[in-house]
């Protein structure tokens, strides 16, 4: 939420996605329920993500650890 | 829900708890639903969490860094 502030953003508009991710897992389990690019090891966009967080260190680096575990997932 | 597995817990079990989080924020901003050790600087219990988390590098390591990046909310 703070980076959203920083950066202009409004957190309100994750709430939908935070409450289906959420709410998916009744469904289906963490692992098959995982998108975005680091399951894909989409390197591109990854790199360009990490470029967009290059002004905050912390999230940048729970963003590397986050997408190194999900990577060890397959 | 790998370490839920590794540990012989029901990670089902949690979803509740997640399910009531997401929909929490609907109401009261993250930082002000934030709750647990961190928050509260309750070093004995972050000690206790690290203690069990020994098992599993990665995962200590991202509590590691969230429990910084809370501790830095106030």
């Amino acid at each position: 939420a703070d980076y959203c502030l920083k950066e202009g953003l409004d957190f309100k508009q994750l709430l939908p996605l935070i409450q289906e991710t959420a709410s998916g897992l009744y469904k289906i389990s963490p692992r098959d329920a995982q998108t975005g690019p680091a399951i894909r090891h989409d390197s591109e966009t990854i790199h360009k993500h990490l470029e967009l967080l290059k002004a905050h260190p912390q999230l940048k680096n729970l963003y590397i650890l986050i997408t190194e575990s999900i990577q060890q997932l397959k």
